[in-house]
């Protein structure tokens, strides 16, 4: 018998308990067909209602009608650092990207063998410790997009007003997607790896409305062109069934417990008990982002040594809290407070974290 | 309570009953660690573990040394048609290729749009009905490479000898990847998507031999190029980490039956039951593909009337026989006798054949 652990993972990262019981219930006998979700054809009906259902869900959540598309593909989120500007970005047009972190980086690096690439505001001369302010004039009004990362997993930090632009806004939502109420309508392009807040890895979610979509490039490969994957449903060629299955198990989780509304007050709640440790012990626990640019999703902190933050990570582990040591561009403490964490996770690791600091 | 069924889907496909059940039992608690193997980071000890044995595995089923990388990737097969050519076909080269169905077409198209594409020979003149013969002449000494289908799922023929050839030797071997013994080392690149004889769906496998992985491009976005995957063991980016640890439980699965040798046998013994049963009512069955160049994994055959063969697929259905129908390109039913199909599975379906004949 395990430990009981909670799990701080960044990603991959903890999925909700209802949903992984549902997979193993069915993992052998999908309602009743005699074979299991991962042995059935893509053409069925069965996987054809599993297809439609999470779409369906995404935008009901979302708040979408059906003038965003909804496509489930494989290679995951990195893949649309080249993906999107491979569609939209010719060689003599600008996008505009705003340099948050590591994976505005990547984006920004891939953008670049396509066309011409401004950025508009950065955060790197404080080690991406905030979001950079945003005027519309630091967006230029011919870029093709405006790219930003709605939160830096490796950072800790979140917009939490997004910028109002002229030019099509994309917002790779990788580490924060369908963790709050936002006017999703506001974007152009949104996407993501599933495995933080809505599934395991292994599938990528893109939404994409329909005017966008008719700029996309016919000069690139068929697989890469996201026109393919909207004419087909997501069924150009044989999608990654499993993730996909386990992502409409868990819109529906989030569906039952009452949508975006109750996932986001949950959310804030957790995120309130952890940096409220952190305000009260502000002489022990320092958070690396600035109050105004705090993610909910990802909390980033130091202790006042490197043996301490050692030690809190190697003790943590050991009293069953999975996955706290931070990401060597931060150092510290990172702990990961997605949907599927009950609030009473991160009331265990406030009680972990007044502990230590009382006996370290 | 189901019924038993024997599903001869042409992929997603059947997957051995006990990988099932390993991975329903685990499916909570991996390996005592409390979270589920989705749940887990891919940066974790566990998940390296996965990693490794499934590459491992595979040189050692296929008898490949460490002169020959492993790669898992997202995206499925049809990724390639693209991938491989933007890696290895520069506009000013040429590749070949040998055009035997639906998805070297697919392979070719792609091609097309990075370089030159040469067609060595094709069988489309008789609906992809048999493997072309192909003489060194007719391969250009320039080739960058040339290309083959091993098996076409769609069409039911399979290469059983394989061309001789000066240039590298490229194989999409998605419909029968390890399914029996070849000389592995004289290819210089296999890929195949997972979900026929490996795995489910969402993940595909690329084994690329050292001196041709040198030639790859840098001049493409990092995430296609198949040098950062493999200087970084297939973790540059999170994988399809519940793909890839299916495909290990798999691999693990045939190793313990006794290996390529015991599963070709199996292959070749469920074949013949099926292919015996045609030649034995040759005026009632008829098979698509030519006697030299039959498919051990997909067997297509046409019944005198298009009214039988839509009898023949629903009655089948009703029996618990799954996904017979055959594909529009070649019409009546097709039987799919991947890895895990057991020899019991392929006589029930030939004594079926019996009776349907008797009755119809």
């Amino acid at each position: 018998m395990s430990q009981k652990v909670y799990n701080f993972n960044a990603g991959p990262a903890i999925l909700p308990k209802e949903v992984l019981l549902k997979a193993q219930k069915e993992l052998l006998d999908y309602h009743g067909i005699g074979m299991s979700v991962m042995e059935i054809s893509h053409r069925t009906k069965e996987y054809e209602e599993i297809n439609d259902s999470a779409t369906a869900l995404f935008r009901e959540l979302m708040g979408l009608d059906d003038s965003y598309k909804l496509l489930f593909l494989g290679g995951g989120g990195s893949t649309q650092f080249a993906m999107l500007p491979m569609n939209l970005l010719p060689k003599d047009r600008t996008a505009t990207y705003v340099e948050t972190g590591t994976w505005a980086e990547k984006a920004i690096k891939e953008a670049k063998r396509f066309g011409t690439v401004h950025i508009a505001a950065s955060s790197k001369d404080k080690n991406h410790s905030y979001i950079p302010k945003l005027n519309g004039s630091d967006v230029p009004a011919d870029s093709v997009y405006l790219h930003i990362t709605s939160n830096n997993t490796i950072f800790g930090t979140q917009w939490h007003e997004f910028p109002k632009v002229a030019v099509p806004l994309v917002c790779d939502m990788s580490s924060d997607i369908l963790s709050r109420r936002l006017n999703f309508k506001d974007f152009s392009l949104i996407y993501g790896g599933a495995q933080k807040n809505i599934g395991p890895a292994g599938v990528t979610i893109v939404i994409i409305k329909d005017d966008l979509l008719a700029m996309c490039s016919d000069a690139i490969p068929t697989i890469f062109n996201y026109k393919t994957h909207a004419a087909e449903n997501s069924l150009y060629n044989t999608p990654p069934v499993f993730p996909i299955y386990i992502v409409k198990l868990v819109l529906e989780w989030m569906k039952e417990k009452g949508g975006l509304a109750v996932i986001e007050e949950q959310n804030r709640a957790k995120q309130e008990v952890i940096y409220d440790t952190i305000g009260q012990n502000s002489d022990y626990y320092f958070g690396h982002a600035q109050k105004d640019s705090r993610s909910w999703m990802n909390i980033t902190f130091r202790l006042p040594t490197a043996v301490l933050e050692e030690k809190f990570a190697k003790d943590s582990k050991a009293a069953g809290f999975i996955g706290l040591k931070g990401h060597r561009s931060v150092g510290g403490i990172r702990a990961s407070l997605y949907n599927a964490m009950p609030l009473e996770g991160a009331e265990k690791l406030a009680e972990f974290m007044q502990k230590f600091r009382r006996t370290n």
